[in-house]
């Protein structure tokens, strides 16, 4: 059992010093000065550099070839301690450093080139980094599917094949859906001004309904949504629009829901390997079900409507149903990022389609934006107005993330099945909800899922809570209910 | 060359990562959810661990042997180099760890018995940490003297015996001067409450009327005022005491006289050894300076005297004479944070005393409180009422700082050479001071001091800023004069 202590004694410093650098990021995002741009860009690299070299330390593999596991949850440390290890160990260094340099530089053309609407201009970076990550993605899977091994940083365990059949299945069935909801007319719209100081007291009143634990965590504001860090000490932001309210609460809705997982796992995991969230997917499903299923429903909205009333006084949707059916919009767009349920997930696949083609080299980067236009077009029934709305809108591929998209829509996926069991398994959730009472659902989440942590891997940790095999099914099912009740189709 | 390069890119690197771990402690003192400490705590030791690994790695060693300097510049980067690596080099780590371990317990326990009044309570572990830091200073001083070897680390180049005799010097002038001002009678007192707001928005005029560079700092509030971080992150917390303005503003200018020194070090030596202040002793001339000699003066509060008014309207001080005199309101008091002019020092020498004493073995544990309590009667001339008045009011000894307060009496002596020197060379000080402008003042401290970062030895700094050898005869005259004046003495 001695190199299995020896090992988690120096994991649980690197995951220590790994939450120090997650500070450092929100810190950079919320506190920095402006002037401490360039110095900070040092600091952050010394620190990956050195969490660098501890991850690839030789000792990991002699302890690892030393170290028994007595029981499942030493298994599981064992298991995430040799992923990571191997997978930093199979890609050169000098292909690693390659990448931070060009990603770095191709983040800022990517900025530019979107806010002059130059497509040209970006093309030749965006070339470089496809290049090093096929590049990285072969070092990574060892004569396996390339695709496949990028996915396994977000998600492992998944396939591109496995989620081209799931994504396949919920494409038509998704288009189907939006064309008939937009037909259907236009929905009730929550229009006014709201100030900053109303949107953030409810804003709060919504974290603290989820159960966001604000001894062990704080709101403050950002430019983008997030939430960080892991244990006792998760923070996350939100973002005001005098406009738009709803996109302050559910923004915080959704980052609670990322940070309620990180704040309820089993605190005997914590600083070790599977003390965070099982991936990035099941980290997805956690944000979403809070804000969509659970914080969108009937019951909630409910609750909601009268908060708002309470701060802003009457509104412009007047009644419980047309504020419910205000919160849940579908109206054309182009940004992901703004989309409703209804065509979220379409946003998804497009790009999941098109970076598994660049990925395979059957798409080449001069043939992108037109692919993108095309593929926009089909699925959402409007052409892209402008290149920032199209192929420019996204800072991920610039930034080198190929694979991460699809943990998005399979977020969705395992929300829908989460919600189905909840369903089954919890009574009277909808009394609770339009009390403005999560702690059914919440407490049912943290039972059956976010306690355990990394300990079982995605698919395993869904099939368990849900108590059956995820798929979209359950999705679907609960997007079609809710939608044509809504919009009475 | 190659040996120098090498060594500057690591040692690089390691001032980046001591960077962030100074940020994490600001981040502690200010941002960090309450229920976070515990964690926090495994985060530090990780970075300080990584640190003392870095510090103490042999391969400094090896390119300290190969490396030449070519020019002063990298004269005083190896100079600062060699004192780190042989200094951590000498102590064994394990009495390393065994300071760390119980001076984290003494802490505590300093707290606690201070909240509780009980000296009993604090002398079995202060007598641990006084054991432990004599044996790290026998290992430090290599023969040579152990008190020295301690100032080392805060004041290079400083001797107890050096300091003895300067000190000794001080003592009775001052001795004198307080009590002739107590003895005048009372001074005018500012009285009255001071919402917060109008506090920190005096507080923020303050900092940018003595050159805080907003862009590259922040200020925040805090329960202790500090400053932190170097180069272009340099960051001051400050507080507020609806009685007490001055507390808030001369907290403010002291904290922004080490924020604007770190703020105005050469940028050519950022994130490199000498890219920071050269001492304690000279950090606190540059806040004493800020503080005192200009915030304190004449012409200057008769700026802020305006400024009050506009902020607050009428207050209990009428006319900037009346202000001038309650802003150096000398009066009785135990607390050396809360010392005037006149006092402060006072309360320097006898805890410098004390500690030689006790490093020495000249005094024991169990005569401490008397020895104390006598030497404060002697130089205050009124009695201690309570330990937390007294023997229990520093933090410091209980965290192994022995050697760090005399640097507090020494940074008021290099402020007393500096102030000489900088009215002799800036003709019409008074006359900016009095519309609130300090740039003649800030710029000759820049020029003169500031921007050599680490670049010369603590006394030749000031001796070539101030053009003669430091001695605290300026210090004295500028304190006569000035009490004297104000007492009509």
């Amino acid at each position: 059992m001695s190199g299995y202590d020896d090992l988690m004694a120096f994991q649980r410093e690197t995951e220590a010093l790994s939450q120090v650098a997650g500070r450092l990021s929100w810190d950079q995002e919320t506190m920095m000065p402006k002037g401490a741009a360039e110095q900070r860009g040092e600091e952050m690299a010394a620190m990956e550099g050195m969490l660098h070299a501890r991850r690839v330390d030789p000792r990991i593999g002699e302890w690892l070839e030393a170290a028994e596991a007595v029981d499942d949850v030493a298994k599981a440390q064992l298991r995430e301690i040799r992923r990571s290890y191997e997978r930093y160990a199979k890609v050169p260094a000098k292909l690693a450093s390659e990448i931070a340099r060009v990603t770095s530089r191709a983040q800022g053309i990517w900025a530019e080139a979107r806010a002059a609407e130059d497509v040209a201009a970006f093309l030749p970076v965006l070339d470089e980094v496809v290049r090093l990550k096929r590049e990285e993605g072969q070092a990574l899977a060892n004569g396996g599917g390339v695709y496949d091994a990028m996915l396994g940083d977000y998600e492992p365990g998944a396939t591109g094949a496995e989620l081209e059949a799931m994504f396949g299945a919920l494409r038509p069935r998704l288009v189907d859906l939006r064309d008939r909801v937009l037909d259907a007319g236009p929905a009730p719209e929550l229009t006014g001004s709201f100030a900053e100081e109303g949107q953030l007291a409810i804003s709060t009143r919504l974290a603290e309904a989820f159960g966001y634990d604000f001894h062990r965590g704080r709101i403050d504001k950002a430019v983008h949504p997030f939430s960080s860090g892991s244990g006792d000490d998760v923070r996350i932001t939100t973002r005001t629009n005098p406009l738009d309210p709803f996109n302050c609460f559910y923004s915080t809705v959704h980052e609670v829901g990322h940070a309620a997982y990180e704040q309820g796992v089993d605190e005997a995991y914590a600083l070790t390997p599977i003390g965070q969230g099982a991936s990035m997917g099941v980290h997805e499903s956690q944000s979403r079900i809070y804000e969509n299923q659970i914080g969108r429903s009937r019951a909630f909205t409910g609750w909601l409507y009268g908060q708002m009333r309470e701060v802003f006084g009457d509104l412009s949707v007047d009644g419980p149903e047309a504020f419910y059916a205000a919160a849940n919009r579908v109206h054309r767009g182009y940004i992901r990022t703004e989309a409703d349920e209804v065509q979220y997930n379409l946003h998804v696949l497009l790009r999941f389609d098109l970076e598994r083609a660049l990925m395979a080299g059957d798409l080449g980067i001069a043939d992108l934006e037109a692919a993108w236009n095309d593929r926009f077009k089909a699925d959402f029934g409007y052409a892209v107005d402008k290149p920032s709305d199209g192929v420019l809108q996204d800072v991920h591929w610039s930034v080198g993330l190929f694979g991460y998209f699809p943990t998005y829509t399979l977020g969705n996926v395992y929300a829908g099945c989460l919600y189905q069991a909840l369903r089954a398994d919890v009574p009277g959730l909808d009394a609770a909800l339009a009390d403005g009472d999560t702690a059914p659902a919440t407490a049912w989440l943290r039972e059956k899922l976010q306690r355990h942590g990394g300990l079982m891997l995605p698919k395993d940790l869904i099939a368990q809570a849900a108590g059956k095999a995820p798929s979209e099914g359950p999705l679907l099912d609960y997007l079609e209910e809710k939608f044509e009740a809504l919009y009475g189709l």
